[in-house]
């Protein structure tokens, strides 16, 4: 390479590919800002399907986005229906008496979670994007519902308040999801975590076993059904009638024995018929209306959380796409989806029958229940709530991510030392603050060459790499933001200084050029380039020079607009890291006298 | 490369590089943990100097660390001395109308703001880190004593009160600062972008300007002293001497004329003396003590971050650092330091000096404000309101970054049309949003490769990139997390969509092989590695091989922990994108019928 003694050349490096580091053709800031607002709120692109359609088929496809039952609906066959029929009574089976359970456990009179089992599935039916939910009372709900309010009315004293307030509270979670949807604000949902979810279920669900154990008082034989439907889906049959057969045979044996006369607490005396509309019941004027708004969000965005993470697990077995906006708009979710899945459901037809077989119930069978004892229905909500507590996944946790593992321990702590809330906002708050230490404290890392090549990577992940002598090369992990600017600056100075300190001990080469590799920044604002300024006056006043290396599109356009490349000089940016050491070095030998070269002539023929 | 017939080769592709893409070293996790603790806490490494020394230098360098006087006191010169004298009374004279001015901003005795001209400097000369910052009244912090307490209180109907408060938030502020510093909470400040603080001070200042032209009534002559300093360094005397002769001038005017007794209102008796204690004036028990509480913390932040940015930007002349940490205990900081820089300060000796002038004049001079119009205060506080809106940095943001715009508009309008506090909320508010949209929205750029090259760059950034048939490589540029795992499996499976569908119109070689280039992705958490698993069997379902490319260090430790690399297969995951293309190549060659290949057999050659 360069042979002449003392003689710096100019810039003008002969590179080894003549590609330059370009900044991207410039957009309109209207077309970027449209492009940004459309990836924000409309990641899953719905209208694609729509694009080079005739206008009839667009109304075709609009109606079928809107409705997918007209999707499915011509396709649907007769072996479908068999299929259809055996999954809708299987998951009846199991919602009639977890509606009930549920409704109680939400201190409601338990025909109101029967009601629920009717009519959100036909909803669902025909404008949900899942074929495997099934619709209908969630238990997280419940438990919500009856933390939150009770906080504020007593159920026992002030039955009629309650009600009114439950209602009130379900319509605002309602119209609070289908308000996300239709806002497309379905990410909302993405920021509980999965660690955040596990956590805040189990530690619900130990508030709510906790709390049925009074009940049981001492009974503790009760189904293990989910749990046993997730590890061998041939038993499912098995867990999913438990709940309806521990219902038969309870209620048999206190009308046997008469049990209810003796002290064995019973239903009682339900409702025949269908839902009376329950408009009425809505109590906007009421002093609590905070604590229901409250209830209502709280409650909508969890049970959508849940909803989505368990329909995304069953759609990945058949690989369609659950969609968080229609699913919010189209209302809820439902653990017993699994059930659902392993009867052989093939359409949302399953729904239907269930709310067919629920209504008939409903109609009929209500009288039934009259000397069905409370303890079973106890049972029945613990064995659903073990199910939710999911040691496997802590284990996971802990063993993959620590962080994740304290999030979801601060959810299920929250949940179950404080409220309900608390839980959410320690889970929500661990997690941003992870997600903004992550931009706040950037790593950097020092890389080396690989042998044998003109790859760089970090040496604390490749510890055979080599150092440049003469050049430090930094690679910044993050996005170069307000949030990070004086820490980079500080960083970047310190290796800087512990660089110097380490090559003045062991007298080699003294340092030259600092590289910054930019290929992990994805984006810099305007106190990022102050501090990438700074750093240009710092570098320069020690007599080194600055060297960037793989500047991405949006970097480049800012370096641009804000004239830092020209500060710099376009010729000190580079394609690769690996240019950037050869132009370096190539100077370095020529600006040197020969003899101080040999140790470092290796690298000149390397690179 | 590969010329068997429909046979396809083991795994075992023959890589240009023999380097395997490795798990950096396992590390305890109590190391581990105690190392990002220090990065977060102790990013400037204070101790660093302390290492390998003797005990006796230790306490030594500790001792100049809490007190840097001691560090520059044994170096200290007459010519220093000089320098300094000049630097003290400048400032000393621009301190004493400003002092007063402020304090009548606050609402406050105008004596206040000499006392806080005179303790304070001596503190801070021997703690602070900044050889540049003139410490006294901050026109900011002023106006916000009187915009948060002036809600609750009025100055002027209950005058001791509002005193006593005034005391307690900057006691409150003071131990706020000081707290922060001790715990290491610097980085706190660093959430104040740049463009917070320049649309938050514009906010400021309108109002200030919007209250002072009340007392102004019509006049309109004043200095525009701050702008001056800034644009012609030579002319600062005249700004930083024309408070000072305005207040002698007016003095003199009223005094010769007896203006005040036809109308003209003045500041009146004050007390001569030092200032007494003022722990008697804290009001602890007071019931609006949680107004205190508020202004203090506001006020201390505000105060700091601006005082931090001040000295930062005169430390970035001298090339020393300013120590966030230090400043808070230490106490504030203050805009008038561009005096004091310009007037050739060497060293905190020209704070002492300032405390000294205005001891003078606290003793002996005091009698002389009597004839003060209070006009005069008014267009020196309007003077300096008018440097704090800085037109050029709005433009300058507008100019470069579209969202540091919004952000320092969406201060100002926060200040001038709702409150101090709704300002930095909405400040703050969108400058954290738009950290976390990063994540949430990260960016997915489709790669081509740069011709005649390995290089795999952004298509957008470099148009002149080629497509690789029957590849699709995707760089995904931000952490992979909960809070967009959902987001970029539902945007790969639309890339995947896409480039299918465009090769399905062209009739080009079908999609093979799906590269993710993970260079840019410097973590990972339990929620994304669920989402790298979800998309394998997507890619799987359709018979597309998923590759992975350039793994950091932390990746691939969460990968490997979670067993996802057994599940894609080590063989499948390169050191850079042109390895694992050529790989993607052999084996596409080697698997097709030999007549397919020849469109893309340039690519093999090319890698």
């Amino acid at each position: 390479m360069g042979n002449a003694d003392y003689v710096c050349p100019s810039t003008n490096v002969e590179r080894a590919h003549p590609v330059a580091v370009a900044v991207p053709p410039p957009q309109s800031f209207f077309k970027s800002l449209k492009a940004s607002m459309k990836e924000t709120f409309f990641p899953d692109d719905p209208l694609r399907q729509f694009k080079n359609q005739p206008p009839s088929r667009k109304l075709v496809l609009g109606l079928q986005y809107v409705f997918p039952i007209l999707e499915w609906g011509p396709r649907y066959s007769l072996e479908f229906f068999k299929a259809d029929v055996i999954a809708g009574i299987t998951i009846a089976s199991l919602a009639i008496p977890q509606g009930i359970s549920y409704a109680k456990l939400a201190n409601l009179p338990p025909i109101l979670g029967l009601y629920s089992s009717f009519v959100p599935p036909l909803v669902y039916a025909m404008m949900g994007s899942s074929r495997d939910l099934a619709v209908g009372t969630v238990a997280v709900a419940s438990l919500l519902t009856a933390s939150m309010l009770g906080n504020e009315v007593n159920a026992n004293e002030n039955p009629t308040l309650y009600l009114h307030l439950a209602f009130t509270a379900t319509f605002f979670a309602g119209v609070f999801q289908a308000s996300l949807g239709i806002l497309r604000l379905g990410f909302i949902v993405d920021f509980l975590s999965h660690a955040t979810i596990v956590g805040f279920m189990a530690g619900a669900a130990t508030v709510v076993c906790l709390q049925q154990l009074k009940g049981i008082l001492g009974l503790d034989h009760f189904t293990h059904g989910t749990d046993l439907s997730k590890k061998k889906p041939r038993l499912f049959w098995i867990s999913a009638m438990a709940p309806l057969t521990s219902v038969i045979l309870g209620s048999l044996l206190v009308y046997l024995t008469h049990a209810e006369k003796h002290g064995v607490q019973v239903i009682g005396q339900l409702t025949k018929g269908l839902n009376p509309p329950s408009v009425m019941n809505l109590a906007f004027g009421s002093p609590y209306l905070s604590t229901a708004l409250k209830t209502g969000i709280v409650t909508g965005v969890i049970a959508l959380a849940e909803g989505i993470a368990v329909g995304r697990s069953f759609a990945m077995f058949k690989n369609y796409h659950i969609d968080g906006n229609k699913e919010m708009i189209a209302f809820g979710p439902f653990s017993r989806s699994a059930v659902n899945f392993n009867a052989g459901c093939k359409t949302a037809v399953s729904n239907i029958v269930m709310a067919l077989a629920v209504m008939i119930t409903l109609l009929f069978l209500t009288p039934l229940f009259h000397y069905t004892p409370l303890v079973v229905l106890s049972s029945i909500i613990i064995a659903a709530m073990l199910g939710l507590i999911d040691y496997d996944a802590a284990i996971h946790l802990w063993h993959v991510d620590k962080f994740d593992f304290v999030v979801c321990i601060g959810a299920y702590i929250g949940v179950v030392f404080g409220s309900v809330e608390m839980g959410l906002v320690i889970a929500v708050g661990l997690s941003l603050l992870r997600v903004l230490l992550f931009v706040a404290r950037p790593r950097t890392l020092v890389l080396g060459n690989i042998p044998n090549s003109t790859i760089y990577r970090s040496v604390d992940q490749y510890p055979d790499t080599n150092n440049v002598p003469g050049i430090l090369i930094l690679e910044i992990d993050a996005p170069i933001y307000f949030a990070n600017s004086s820490y980079l600056r500080e960083r970047i100075s310190r290796w800087i200084d512990e660089e110097e300190d380490k090559l003045k001990s062991s007298g080699e080469t003294s340092l030259q050029y600092v590289i910054l590799d930019m290929g992990a920044v994805g984006n810099i604002d305007t106190s990022g380039i102050s501090m990438l300024e700074e750093v240009k006056k710092i570098t320069d006043r020690r007599g080194l020079k600055l060297v960037l290396a793989n500047p991405g599109g949006e970097v480049m356009k800012k370096l641009n607009k804000s004239n830092f490349i020209d500060t710099l000089g376009q010729e000190w940016i580079y394609l690769t890291v690996g240019e950037a050491v050869a132009a370096c070095n190539f100077m370095l030998h020529s600006c040197k006298p020969k003899s101080a070269t040999t140790e470092s002539q290796k690298w000149s023929d390397n690179v």
